[in-house]
């Protein structure tokens, strides 16, 4: 932490800032350049609270200079993180492909596209069974019977399963039934879900708020973690922004920024950001190759029907063609999944 | 909803999109222009998941024209509502003050600011005893007993409180301390907290989220409402943008579209929107001079020693020139509140 | 300029970096913390391209510690300035209110605005005659015939007078015709524009980019001063969220904040910023609150027939209404405008 | 054109907005639904200016339905183009790679690294001789000796290139010495300039806006095209958002949506976006893989000296694995580019 003080700034100011800090047990190192004296405090720093600093006198700014998540930290953990979710892993080496659909409807509805997502190439199964959803008015998911549609889905083909969770009570069940929880973008803040995430025992995927910083998901997987929960993986999600072209923003940078700045694995979800299935192969292709662990896809077996996010889910078809088309940028990345070519899925499916 | 086809979209694709809704139970109305055939719906679209037919053949785009939101409108509820919090009521006539500090940290200091507070003209006092923080090891509160304290203080001067809720076991708590809870702007769209927060019987001061469009903040007051609690008090508090001169973008046109959309009322909040003490007073009278019903203001004995957001925070005196600058301003925007010139607090403040 | 070095940073990558800097003629001022090493540069920043320094080996971050502007700068000329347009002033004790069409359309029409503008305050009438269009099928202005009207309009109300201005050519035009010229939020960061605005002599409206940073702007403001001509105001007219239930978001925020930062004086334009009529008197107050020197408002005569932004524009009765509303906000704020009660215009006008 | 009235719109309200348009020389198609009455606009909406309707009298909301832009359009030109620029072509089939220094410094400097890029690749030298700066004192370019000696270098190494011009005398100069002129992302709305390019007959690189919506962007892209210049390139180079971690945030999504809506080229600029050569090679790889037709990068034979954006530029070294580990990339997506191994570049370069 540094204090940057205004140019001409009182002896008395620099004096009092000083006192403040010393009275609370650190030390400080001043820098008295030509235009600008600089404090640094030396010591824990969780011991005073420094944002005040900002209303002393003459102070003109304070400059943090260490982030303030630990057990997330690249630095401290050098290795990239393994998860394990199931019977697969998410992290180095592998290319996890979450799919399935926006909103589990019915265990017929599930079981067909779980059959036709691991046969081209998924290794976790995504259903939502507790949707949250902007109008009180909409479909809000099957609740407890829907997590035990995927409970039966993952049994039958060897999937593991994730689904989003929206309170304690819906991880109490979850945990009874699947093999990952998922925290949502609007959840992304909310401490008393991420604390009692952290608590479930699973493995915890983490998605980005719609305005949430890199530094603010970091602070939030960090709160997780802090529970004693190490299984966090970040899905990059798309952020808000004043384009309306796709529905939102998916930010790839945040990609190779986070290898950087953490240890878990990362994966991204094309469906939702982009919000149309037109945009779903380029993207998820462009996340694999600036380095993502894993994709999450919308898949449904007739999406003009479906009760929740239907444009963006894909058919079978075209899943399977974008799997198929994903195998050689995979292996270019140094990933891999993989594909159980044979038989057609016989359930309903929409043409092309 | 209006679904709008493509520039020479094919006969069978309108068809299509016609029996789709007709097979719903709805019906339709075809506009054929020069350039491209427009199908209108009639009917009740709560019938038929309409977002899907974003990927039917040749259609273009889907224009909502309705609302999504109904308890929240203003169309169906001309007047604008008066909320009755403790002694007190937030709506048309009177500027509701809502002050104290960012959190509770002691008994002795909230007693002390409460005082101050209400001779310097606030009717509800604010104190945070649950905090939402962004890292996992900053000060998270007192929990309940620091909504004891405010219960304490609130009888002792007479004010109103309010504290923020983050679960339903802070509710719970509230419930029993306080006349008016708070859901902040991380929990937004925390729509399980919404509809716990709609139960409770309290009256809801709801702040918008960091990045949530009016739209989707109307939705969420719909989803307190639609739990049987009209008492529903909106708060703006800064949008998320590029700039860093303040710590958010206080949307004040957001003030006049509200007032417009809904008959809920609506308050500012210029200390967390703007971060600085500094930027307090002109974004307080700003908000009264565009029709705000009322203002959220930090306020502290001694802000560069506050656990929790001392940069933005008043002092006594600084409060105090504030409410009486403020004055004349309200009488011009049709409003008042009461002051009680008098006896200065005797506890410890900074000076200026 | 502060340089921060990652944790254990080595020791030959802390030389490097102070030989670098002593190498271009500065000396440096070393910082060894707990964590981290800190190297702060002493002297003339302008002599080395500090940016690069983020370049070197365990360098984690350059910290700027003083503004690039230098004469837009409040820290070096602490008086707020005044600066005049034709025989008006704008700064503090006054309100200038800048009324008129978006685009010049006739010399009838002008005339008529002008002289209902004129009666209802304002003391500069605005109209365009170079409009930068989004499309290049919209009506692009006038050009010089407008200003010709412009000057006419002038005359005959005694108002100054403003138009943006788009190029060199309309500069040279402007200059015979007008009193100030106007660089509109499109143009903000084309800087060939800002100089050859520099060095026209006429005082110059600065408009803030849609998404241009307080930072950037005051910048802005420099390249134009820096060319001699230190008749500068600022317009804040909406930056670009995600909200869509206006057009822009006004930032009215960035009013105290540029009055802390610069001496030059800033008005709002609560017409563009929110593209609605509606909420045009609401802003207008809102801005005169919190400390603008001025506002610029749309009027038309008939804004249901206006070629440009009529949904924006207020008819003369609302102007009107608007102005007396604003009067005893205006003093208030210590500030004033003159109003010319009397006979009302005789020009075809909507009724309301 | 769509006007969509409010519900319960009065009949005179419907025909006055009805005989506006009529008495306009067009015709109307009525749609009256349970909710609401919709009004379809038939004919040349050229004629009268539709956005006024807002203003009339129970008009809720104004809905385009077509595009702005006709020549840019790939709905009117259904096949992508490819554009000549020098003795290399950009489009279908190509990866077009554009890579040198942000400013051109020196003779010497250029053509050591033009020689560079061209053996790892590159087919365009990019250098800039003309350079908008935020702060009016930093350093601003060669101007036409820079452009002498992008020539000399074209020359030599049988490269194409390409530089940024700002003005029309820029432009000028352009024409007698380069191959393709660039328009950067803060003159995406200098519609003078736009226009100006159209006329000099070069092809253009149209750099997105900070802040521009992929509408604005074609709507750009149109203004050039309508001067009767077809040769136009888009560049996506990151918008503006409210994260830090990179300079702004690279929108890939643009483009797949770019593909779908302009026949036109798109490439992708990572040195910019990001902002820090770290993370330049992940989002190359990715651009590549979601469908650019090209990339731009800034490669220095010392980054840690260049006069401008060192942080952001490759050594000779970091281009040229770049170049290796994209060409498969490449093949994946159909594209190639020349690479020409061999002996190593001999002026100065830093190490790694």
């Amino acid at each position: 932490m540094i204090i940057v003080m205004k140019p001409n700034a009182a002896q008395q100011s620099i004096d009092s800032v000083v006192s403040y800090i010393e009275n609370n047990g650190l030390s400080t190192h001043l820098s008295a350049g030509e235009e600008v004296t600089i404090i640094g405090i030396v010591g824990d720093k969780t011991k005073l609270p420094t944002d005040n600093l900002i209303s002393f006198k003459d102070v003109d700014r304070i400059v943090p200079v260490t982030e303030t998540y630990k057990l997330a930290n690249r630095k401290f953990h050098p290795d990239p993180s393994s998860i394990q979710v199931g019977n697969t892993w998410i992290g180095p080496g592998s290319m996890s492909i979450m799919a399935g659909p926006c909103a589990v409807e019915s265990e017929e509805q599930l079981m067909c596209i779980a059959r036709a997502v691991k046969k081209s190439g998924a290794s976790i199964l995504r259903g939502g069974a507790y949707k949250p959803r902007t109008s009180p008015y909409s479909f809000q998911g099957l609740e407890e019977e829907g997590l035990r549609y995927m409970q039966t889905a993952g049994r039958e083909t060897g999937l593991a399963t994730i689904c989003e969770v929206v309170c304690q009570e819906a991880i109490d069940a979850a945990v009874k039934y699947v093999d990952m929880i998922q925290i949502g973008a609007r959840n992304m803040q909310n401490f008393i879900l991420l604390k009692e995430a952290g608590r479930s025992g699973l493995p915890v995927l983490l998605k980005r708020g719609l305005c949430a910083t890199i530094d603010e998901w970091l602070n939030a997987a960090e709160y997780i973690i802090a529970e004693g929960n190490p299984n966090v993986v970040l899905c990059e999600r798309g952020i808000r922004t004043f384009e309306t072209a796709t529905r939102n923003t998916l930010d790839l940078s945040a990609i190779p920024v986070l290898k950087e700045k953490t240890h878990l694995p990362v994966i991204a979800d094309p469906s939702h950001s982009t919000g149309s299935y037109k945009y779903v192969a380029p993207m998820a292709k462009a996340a694999v190759a600036c380095g993502a662990d894993g994709l999450m896809i919308e898949v449904h077996n007739n999406p003009a029907c479906a009760l929740s996010d239907g444009p963006q889910s894909l058919t079978f078809q075209k899943f399977d063609r974008l799997t198929r088309e994903l195998e050689p940028f995979c292996a270019l990345a140094g990933r891999s999944f993989e594909r159980f070519d044979g038989q057609a899925s016989d359930c309903h499916r929409t043409g092309e």
